[in-house]
């Protein structure tokens, strides 16, 4: 089967999967919801029809596996995510798993040095139990007692979700490689961001995944009449907050690399004649470097604290997620670049700002990602979208890449 | 009676109607929902005990009258309102209504040569309607038709409301007074703000009530990921809103007398991880000059445009209320001021920066406000409260002022 045939039948395929969704009219596929199965079926067929052998795992991860007929040991692993967030575009995470299955089916019948996976990593979007990357999880072993007993907006833990779908909650152990058998795990994905579409680019290498703090923030002044409050005597919280996602905003623009963002914000009691008495807000805070991320952030902490003395005004920080970022493997990277030349392309690097299961896999293996340019940069939106051009070199170059890494004969 | 005797009834009748309330638990009353009856039986024997004849109007006022025994034309007003917002304190309007019913009952069996009007009015807060001071409307004569016919949130109009409450709607227009024959209208009110407590005075002159400008103002930036979407190419609605609230801030800081807030604000898509595409937010600008006013909002909205443009971020300003200050009579003042200083008080002025019926009543008549000290400058909340050494005071200082404007022999 030629790549063009190929190129079609991914694209056809990532239609067809954005048309199952847990609510109408839009496309949302949460962990384990009643969707998953049907996603699970066609995969599963789709998977067979390459070649792969299929196992659902006890989380509901789908695995398709060409054995290595020379038994070496190790498994090269190809796989994202097949959940989506809540009104999402048809590409995020399913592309990488149906150009895997692609990838397979074109190397279909040859042999083997290492066995390869096609892994369908159940969720990693972290909508339905506000905690991303419990597929990938699942297969590193790195699933704890804590993340299984968090509970949805229902209040079923994602225990009671595993059984419910009709897995085996005894086997969630089970679910993990043997320690230091995946010898490489490879990730295709939308880049989410317009660097590729900036610099005219189809693909780009991820040298990197950003790591991320996240954080909030709230300012506790002091609420006041709008009209009989004389102005020196405010303790604005909301004046505190502008003045804050201002630092942030500099801080972001003049700190190369560095990702700052104040996305939500709340104030209290919200009404246009009362002065503002408390505001709180979410920081997200990403850099390739963990020292000038944390530095950011710390710097960030202490000037809230500084408007807030200057204000008279409380400031609480609640501390969120703390990711280190995470590197590709350059000796992975290195090969992947030579693909990309020898198939014609420049292999530019793109420094992820979104964590995939490539940042939990990097426990157990040596990982690399290849990004595909993102229209407008737009995702988590029904308008993401990919062009086709870049779906067919993308296969082009994962057919040859990972040919190399299972070391076809 | 004495004045000592007289303050703590009304205070007795403060406690005793701020418990006649809409909802469970907390003090809401607004236009003539059920618990408004209540109140009108209640003022009603107690105007009655102060030699006063009652009458209801069409939207529900409740107007005590003493008349001038030598039939000189002209009615002298004193009165507040009686409604509420949700979740109130028990003075803000009512204390000024019961003020002069016990005013009018140290007054009582006196021979005037105006008559005296105590007038309860059934509407000023603006919060069933959306609109305000439907009660000093309808006795100035300038209910509109569109007034009449705006609706509260169950869909029913000012006047089914009417209607529903048993009043003659017919006779709305008949509730003015007769063009000329208010002689003069006198507010007592609490200050609802800081000013009087800083100063360590229990009373304050008011020479005008600010005139306020309030809008919104949307900023129509563009949605973006946090993590891939690099600093310089954004289009953050959320930190252009910043900007402007800064700017804002310090204009009302820099201007003297100037009231500039921003006190509402909603995020879209309010998410941690997601550059703001879109922010609302309310701006409210107020002065005791009208000149300021305008020309801190047009150079607030010319500041907002170039935030916006200096973006790429759309600017949308949606004007809202739009009202000029109110001069306090100086006549009027000079003798209110003669009285405080002759009742042993320094009559300070006390700009008000709350609208109040006064307003209203300043379309047919010269108008007065005092000022009662608002401990911790609380209101519109439980925690609202006045000090029972300046109720005194202010009621004395009300009798002497009520009797020489109304001519007491």
């Amino acid at each position: 089967m030629d790549l063009d045939t190929l190129t079609d039948e991914v694209l056809a395929q990532c239609d067809l999967l954005g048309g199952i969704s847990e609510e109408p009219g839009r496309l949302t596929r949460t962990f384990l919801r009643p969707p998953a199965k049907v996603v699970q079926n066609h995969l599963a067929e789709w998977m067979t029809a390459a070649g792969l052998h299929v196992r659902i795992d006890s989380v509901g991860n789908v695995i398709g596996r060409a054995e290595s007929p020379i038994s070496r040991p190790g498994v090269f692993v190809v796989g994202s995510h097949v959940d989506t967030v809540p009104d999402a575009g048809k590409y995020d995470g399913i592309l990488g798993v149906l150009l895997g299955i692609a990838t397979a089916k074109a190397l279909r019948g040859r042999r083997f040095t290492h066995a390869l996976d096609v892994v369908a990593f159940s969720e990693e979007e972290g909508v339905r139990f506000r905690t991303p990357y419990i597929g990938s999880r699942a297969v590193c072993g790195t699933l704890s007692a804590e993340l299984l007993a968090r509970r949805d907006a229902d209040g079923l833990t994602v225990s009671d979700a595993i059984r419910a779908f009709g897995l085996g909650l005894d086997s969630v152990q089970a679910a993990a490689y043997p320690p230091g058998t995946v010898v490489g795990y490879f990730e295709a994905h939308i880049e989410q961001g317009p660097v590729l579409e900036a610099r005219g680019l189809s693909l780009g290498v991820v040298p990197a995944i950003m790591g991320q703090t996240r954080a909030w923030v709230r300012f506790v002044g002091q609420a006041g009449h709008a009209g009989t409050q004389p102005m020196d005597i405010r303790k604005d919280a909301l004046a505190a907050a502008a003045e804050f996602i201002t630092t942030v905003e500099r801080m972001g623009q003049s700190t190369a690399g560095l990702r700052a963002t104040v996305g939500s914000l709340t104030v209290s009691p919200n009404a246009t004649n009362v002065v503002a008495g408390e505001v709180r807000l979410s920081l997200d805070v990403r850099h390739a470097g963990d020292t000038v991320r944390r530095q950011a952030v710390e710097q960030l902490f202490a000037k809230a604290h500084a408007i807030g003395s200057g204000r008279g005004i409380r400031v609480e920080i609640e501390p969120g997620l703390e990711q280190s970022a995470v590197a590709c493997d350059s000796v992975l990277l290195s090969r992947l670049a030579d693909v990309l030349r020898s198939e014609g392309h420049s292999p530019e690097w793109v420094v992820s700002g979104a964590g995939h299961d490539a940042v939990i896999m990097a426990d157990i293996a040596p990982v690399a990602m290849l990004f595909l340019r993102s229209p407008g940069g737009i995702s988590h939106h029904p308008d993401e979208s990919v062009r086709r051009e870049d779906v067919r070199v993308a296969l082009g170059v994962m057919v040859r890449f990972v040919a190399n890494e299972v070391g076809v004969a």
